[in-house]
């Protein structure tokens, strides 16, 4: 079986910045070795995963179909879906809901407004989970252990100024979000973004998604999104909590 | 390479109607032996690609990162999005946009209004391409041959009393589609539903996409689709084509 996990590697090898990969490129973005990257490579393009032009190997439509898997077969994908919608329309900002995947707030449910510019934010798309309000949120699901094992292997990386570089302030800023339940980024994961996040929970208690509305600071302050954004997250995400 | 093939097609043999799976569901499935099948589940599973309950496997939201990799990388999902976020706001309807694969119509762009009854389409999600409109309009994009050879393969499956169950009517609903320039099923697919497709082309005029705004029959009859959605649908389409 150590094709199917090497050629899962190459998969998710293809983001936005490597949209078309060379058999190096493959090797040296998953550790394979060159030969064993062109096998992959080779397989998933009979299997008509990848298209070939001249050296580089590029996703076609079909690669979509594994991860429909999870959208089609999860419920929360769908029980969100109307929720996202509800608070979208209510909110004019874009609005998603994000599960904890592996150190990352991965988004599973999305509705967006129409901007000349956006936050270029999709579903399928991972954030870190220190850095973003949906992160820090689904960070206070994790137990004592979890959450110190997560931290101790966490690096931060600079993408703003306001980026928080320090494993005691990230700690703080996630204790904060499990007293008040609520979590924003102020420009930290990217410059002129603002984000609001509050926890999904499931009849027991515990945190299983966070909801979130992002926004460009020209249009909202942090307070401001405290006065209008957070009574619509909560109620919509109370909502979707009901269901699980 | 042969554990790659296998994998991927057990990944794919989750949908929401196998949201789980057993070694005996998933070998029936996809046809391959049990013991291969239980090998296949048990690496995606050692990968974070699915979770078991007992004898059950189901996918996890780590799945997702392999069908992000193709919104991701190709240029069509990003391009797309603003035109079908725009068209959604023009007819206050869901739009897809969808690409032709293997025999389907894939939606890789969506907009969706909100409604407390939804048409359950989402990104990923394929339909058979005689009998949608998205469908039969990126069958005007095949060569005659490939047309052919795709009509002599295709088996009409009845979903409604208005299904057209033979190869010449299809074939005539093509035709008129490649004239007209645009394609509607009436309540062909799912009852209730009414869907209107209109082509997305490159520069060199080639049909990449199809655009499609669906609705309830309720809500307008197929003429008034023909004269409030096909303008909409008509530019904003031309709006993406001008990109390809």
């Amino acid at each position: 079986m150590a094709g199917l996990a090497k050629g899962l590697a190459i998969v998710e090898a293809f983001t936005a910045h490597r949209s078309q990969l060379t058999v190096t490129d493959a090797a040296k973005a998953t550790g394979i070795t060159p030969a064993a990257a062109r096998r992959c490579l080779l397989t998933l393009r009979e299997l008509g995963y990848l298209q070939q032009d001249g050296g580089y190997f590029r996703p076609t439509p079909r690669m979509m179909r594994l991860g429909a898997a999870y959208l089609e077969a999860a419920g929360l994908p769908s029980l969100a879906q109307p929720f996202v919608l509800a608070a979208r329309d209510e909110l004019t900002e874009s609005v998603s809901v994000a599960v904890y995947e592996d150190g990352s707030a991965l988004i599973v449910a999305r509705a967006e407004v129409q901007r000349i510019v956006n936050t270029g934010v999709r579903l399928g798309a991972q954030m870190p989970a220190y850095a973003s309000a949906s992160g820090r949120v689904l960070l206070t699901g994790l137990s004592e252990a979890e959450l110190e094992s997560y931290l101790e292997s966490c690096t931060p990386v600079r993408t703003t100024p306001n980026t928080l570089m320090t494993i005691p302030e990230i700690r703080s800023r996630i204790e904060l979000a499990r007293v008040e339940g609520v979590a924003f980024t102020n420009e930290e994961l990217e410059l002129g973004v603002r984000s609001m996040a509050v926890p999904v929970t499931d009849s027991s208690g515990a945190v299983r998604a966070a909801m979130t509305a992002s926004t460009f600071t020209a249009r909202a302050s942090i307070d401001e999104m405290r006065g209008k954004f957070l009574p619509v997250l909560r109620r919509q995400a109370e909502g979707l909590s009901r269901m699980l």
